[in-house]
């Protein structure tokens, strides 16, 4: 990216200002041409299919094609619509010290695999195969957070391209130390950051010893109530589960339909348990007593490798599960977390407002965080509904508030939660936000109108 | 803070600016009015057995005493030299979510006696009782970093008086969910930047179940490098250690005499375990193991709440039983933290230019972590020491460095490291913290000096 940024062309003909006598869509040639100057003319495009493909994502959003497309081959290359997956080595892994680097084409499950003998794994999980770097970039999560963490606690270091084509290495060159107090967190400030900081070339990423035995489970619930407050217990109990996610009965009938499970048509919960053997034994008998205190009926254990899988693959397919069952139909997630005591509230009363709402949706969710998504189906040419759909992931959001919550646990802000996020932290609080974009990015060069 | 930081008096005559006619150490007399109208008259003080106090710390540099101390009552007070202490109230406590509001007058101490029969404790534990928003602050991390995580993993929400006089909640106020994608990780930034950005007034911790069950241990190595090895094997097995602390033959000596133990003179490793007697019994199991096969003798566990106190309290008066070694001197501590892997490389070679040097001093860390320090005695008034002691501690600083390490892993950068920052995270690592620093604290008014 650097040399791009960085170029002459670059900062005589910034983006929207060079581009400004283009016709809708279209790219003024020479630009193009500068672009292709850099990377490599097989490296640029500005075909329509392509296009499009970059403008897409699995929201309802209206598709928003880029003018182009670049995939630079080094961090010295780069600018304006940047596809950064042909960079994807794994440039470093330091077994001994639990840490890797990686460029932005380099995947969660590419890294996992990479990992497989080391006796080491990235644990954070949101599902989707997304790319390490991005995830550094939304501060994703998943289903092992309430264990091991998000991104923001397992990135040890990232190399940034800044607007002006500057090298940053948040935590200094090649560091992956533990812990530091050496000045400004500026890890910190990057994860999380949208794309709006600047582009992140590569990040430094704590590893942890696999598991040495793993057990999962399921288990359904009279009520949602009693689910959630099975979730509650378990963690006030101290018991350090590894992943512990809520399905309820509309999320549970179309997990069992789509990826052909059998379990009860209930409320539900899937667990897993990380350990020694001997610590498993003590984990699954809390966690079973406590569950049972709570009405559980159904409970089966998941001790093979490919049970466990086949499991998880349902949960994390949950999404496709869920359009499957109106065909046709987009996807639109809310993306709520409470404190922990707050939980069983908010999802029983989001399930009695679903229910009064007639929209169709169904509740997932990683409630060991105190975070839940309820997936909306809607007919993104049905204006109308496409208005209830947001009113009802507004008020969710607005109750959330309300009980000291988030309104995005772990998908962050992107366009839609603007507003949100105003009430969420505050004037002074966006006040400062913006300072800190006007004085990194003070040309609005990047992801404009994101987060701010 | 606020009112005095937003009042007029203070945007018309800003600190430095108005006291310019000022003889030195002298406040003149307006100001000092000004400041008694805003918190009343026995909350500012002047005088030089005040002064002084406030001026000093644990460390060698000269003191240097603010001109005037301010006690303000509450958050909308405020101003100049702070100090903070009278603001001291538990603000809240959600025992079911595992946080606590804290203002700056409450020490981790006192937090704990308060939570004392919740069932709950705040496990960062740098040994000084220091106030929560001073270790939140400065990144303070300590003891029980390995297995609890550091002030940055802990402090969930800040308050802040900005320095003009604005009010900001780094997560929104009054928020204190476990995880959060909401727009720039404002308590990230604040966390560590050792009060350069704003006054810390209120901090929002996680909280941890107490542990059902405790041990310690202590153990003696026939060398440096044995101890710091099982410490390296320790945390490859993924024994889930609550403390791992390493003291040299020397430090250890000075233990025993000033807290009156009876350990073996020899390297040292203090060990803690926490969890259910069942989880308990096997992490003793396997660290036994690996610690005889890396020749530890002397080996002897303290199951008895009384006995464990009497060896952390032995820990964590380490820096004064090494003062005592040498009365009427000074102590000086570094504070590298590298990758666990080079972490016996640079014990060993540590220890070895201590011996080479001449100096006094002794070797005591948080090993688990990859961090220690080596604390060195010098007689104040005696240069050419102090000159060697500072070029030894660049040295290892650099060292680290030079490893892949931080020059500063929970002691900060102060005054005495804004060099070694450089080094550490390069040209464009201190510009973007300058350009935050000028963006949130325009004038200066904040710990001029400090950190860059
Ligand atoms: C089916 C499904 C389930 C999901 N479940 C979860 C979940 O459970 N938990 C969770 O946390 N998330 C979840 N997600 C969201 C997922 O975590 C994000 O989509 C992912 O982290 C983004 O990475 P990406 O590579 O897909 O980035 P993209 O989609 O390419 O980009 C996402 C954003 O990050 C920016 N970005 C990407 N790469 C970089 C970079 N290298 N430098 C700077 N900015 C960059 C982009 O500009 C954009 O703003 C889910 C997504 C899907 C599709
Ligand atoms: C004997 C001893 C052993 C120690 N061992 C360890 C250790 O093992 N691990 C470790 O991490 N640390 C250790 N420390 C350092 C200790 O953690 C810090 O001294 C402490 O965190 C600072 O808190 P304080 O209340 O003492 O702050 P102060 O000393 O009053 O201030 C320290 C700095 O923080 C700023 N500050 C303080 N309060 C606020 C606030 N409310 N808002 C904004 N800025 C503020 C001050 O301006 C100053 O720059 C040790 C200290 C001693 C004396």
């Amino acid at each position: 990216m650097a040399r791009l940024l960085r170029s002459a062309t670059w900062e005589l003909f910034p983006w929207r200002g060079y581009c400004s006598q283009k016709a809708k869509g279209e790219l003024c040639r020479d630009f193009v041409e500068a672009l292709k100057a850099v990377v490599g003319g097989s490296h640029v495009s500005t075909a329509a299919v392509v296009r499009e493909q970059h403008g897409r994502d699995e929201s309802v959003h209206r598709c928003e094609p880029p003018d182009a497309v670049v995939w630079p081959q080094n961090v010295e290359q780069g600018g304006v619509c940047v596809n950064l997956t042909h960079m994807d080595r794994i440039l470093e892994l330091n077994q001994e010290d639990f840490s890797v680097v990686v460029e932005p084409g380099v995947t969660r499950k590419a890294l996992n695999a990479h990992l497989r003998d080391s006796g080491l794994w990235f644990p954070v999980d949101p599902g989707a195969d997304a790319s390490l770097c991005g995830m550094a970039a939304t501060g994703a999560s998943g289903t092992n957070a309430v264990r091991y963490g998000t991104m923001r606690d397992n990135v040890l270091n990232l190399e940034v391209v800044l607007p002006d084509g500057r090298l940053l290495h948040t935590a200094g060159r090649g560091r992956h130390f533990r812990k530091s107090a050496a000045g400004y967190n500026l890890t910190g400030l990057f994860v999380g950051s949208e794309g709006t900081l600047g582009l992140i070339t590569a990040t430094t990423l704590r590893l942890h010893p696999a598991p040495e035995a793993t057990v999962a489970a399921t288990c359904a619930f009279p009520s949602v109530q009693a689910a959630v407050d099975s979730t509650v217990h378990i963690l006030q109990a101290a018991v350090p589960v590894a992943r512990i996610e809520f399905l309820d009965e509309v999320m549970m009938d179309a997990c069992n339909r789509y990826s052909k499970l059998n379990c009860l048509v209930a409320p539900t919960l899937f667990l897993e348990f990380h350990g020694s053997q001997q610590a498993l034994e003590e984990q699954l008998q809390r966690t079973e007593e406590i569950v049972q205190q709570n009405g559980a009926s159904d409970f089966s254990w998941a001790k093979e490798a490919e049970e466990r899988s086949r499991l998880w693959t349902a949960r994390h397919n949950a999404w496709y599960a869920a359009l499957a069952t109106r065909p046709g139909c987009k996807g639109y997630s809310t993306d709520v977390c409470v404190p922990i005591s707050r939980l069983p509230e908010i999802v029983v009363q989001t399930k009695e407002d679903l229910n009064a709402s007639g929209l169709t949706g169904s509740i997932v969710g990683h409630v060991g965080d105190g975070n839940f998504h309820c997936i909306l189906l809607v007919n993104p040419d049905d204006a109308e509904e496409l208005g209830r759909v947001k009113a009802f992931a507004e008020q969710l959001g607005r109750r959330a508030l309300a009980l000291h919550g988030t309104c995005t646990g772990e998908h962050g802000i992107g366009m839609g939660k603007r507003q949100l996020l105003q009430e969420e932290v505050g004037a002074v609080g966006v006040e400062t936000m913006r300072q800190l974009k006007a004085v990194l990015d003070p040309q609005g060069l990047m992801n404009p109108g994101k987060v701010l």
